[in-house]
């Protein structure tokens, strides 16, 4: 028997948030952000100062997520199903922590991540009250099929620093593989999935912007090829807004049982 | 030719609203309320100080709106479509006038209503924060038939005295006719639709928390049906939490175009 501290367990979690009224996933110096509140709150339900949890990335103001994932090092004695109930009577409405469990102490939220799904909603015409926190309103009429063939060209293995806020001047890797980028239209309500093995920052906006461009006929197909192949970033290429993006899945290659 | 100022057109007006951070319906001295918002919205775009508008009845604060009608008199010369998109810029994104239209003056969006439906959401166990506004959130588990056979107790026309909040000395007649009163279950969502030819004060509430007593073994079926007959408030029937309640339709008999 030893006397040093116990090895603390690494957990891993999944969150959803409703990230209308957070400063974004990242911890911010005047607090506000969603890692901010769950560290507080996670630091407080396991009596440690300073605990620190670690995303599988970033999501800016505004951005909502299902399926957020992190993890932490911490000792807590009452199994999974109990953190769920304690962290649910000290967070905000507004995040929930839908899943806890032990893993190796060789998972990584941000490094193990092999692939994520973001899903974005833009409604055609003006959203009701209930729904205007979660899509962009599209006033213009859209040509699907447009946004269809730019869809095409934008999927597969690319360089898509054009469709990023990646600085110009970064020697950041920029290639990603979009292994999926659909349209799904139901009535007034248009969704668009993409799934790659990772995003540069504000891709999936930029991916977006660029669709709704095509389809209100302001940006060529062959632009968007043009964009892609050039590497750079132009004034042709708009963000679309935070509040129709959410943050659905992250994949793993595979988790091993705790100790 | 007279002199006398034009008549000012009726209009009926169909809202939407996110009752969450709204005071309630009807106008509060401090404001806040929805009527407040309307009234000094409209009243600014038709130039009209103190306008008045009418509703079909008032909704408690936190409770929603798919379909609150309301009606006002004043003059507009842009059409219908231009005094909606005139709405849409200037009220708050939780509160949408989703139609307008002239109608005869005799038409009275609260004397002239002839039935009202609301839908009442449940959710069983935890709810995901987008959810967790809109629901009441029920972690007992709850037995749909005796529910069902409470519903078939409470359905038809009754005096509602014992389930409404209405003062036991009041005179008021306190008979309605509940046409509906189902459940429909999916997945862990369980919505409750009330339909009748006029609501008691806090009644879909009352009914809601008597069918989730008998669901949770608290309430006895025969017990529901003597409190019915009763006609006295007690203890035993709870009122259902504000943010689960939408207001989705009201009714008239028809409705005349306007002069």
């Amino acid at each position: 028997m030893s006397n040093a501290a116990p090895v603390p367990t690494r957990w891993k979690c999944v969150c959803a948030y409703d990230g209308t009224h957070f400063k974004g996933w990242q911890s911010q110096l005047g607090g506000g952000a969603v890692q901010d509140v769950l560290e507080k709150t996670l630091g407080r339900l396991l009596g440690v100062e300073n605990l620190r949890i670690h995303g599988s990335g970033r999501t800016d103001s505004g951005v909502h997520a299902h399926g957020q994932v992190f993890h932490f090092d911490g000792n807590w004695r009452h199994g999974p199903d109990k953190l769920l109930v304690a962290l649910r009577g000290s967070l905000p409405s507004t995040l929930q922590v839908k899943s806890a469990r032990p893993v190796s102490s060789e998972f990584h939220a941000r490094f193990g991540a092999t692939g994520k799904t973001y899903c974005y909603h833009l409604h055609l015409g003006d959203a009701d009250p209930f729904q205007r926190p979660f899509v962009w309103s599209v006033y213009r009429p859209l040509d699907l099929s447009r946004m269809e063939a730019a869809a095409a060209v934008l999927r597969g293995r690319h360089d898509f620093r054009a469709f990023s806020a990646v600085n110009g001047t970064e020697r950041e890797n920029t290639v990603r593989t979009l292994r999926r980028l659909s349209l799904q239209r139901r009535g007034r309500s248009l969704r668009i999935t993409a799934e790659a093995d990772g995003f540069l920052y504000k891709m999936v906006r930029s991916l977006v912007g660029a669709l709704v461009s095509c389809g209100e006929g302001k940006l060529e197909v062959e632009q968007v090829r043009a964009l892609l192949e050039g590497g750079t970033r132009t004034a042709a290429v708009h963000t679309a807004p935070p509040q129709g993006l959410f943050l659905m899945k992250v994949e793993y290659k595979k988790i091993a049982k705790g100790n």
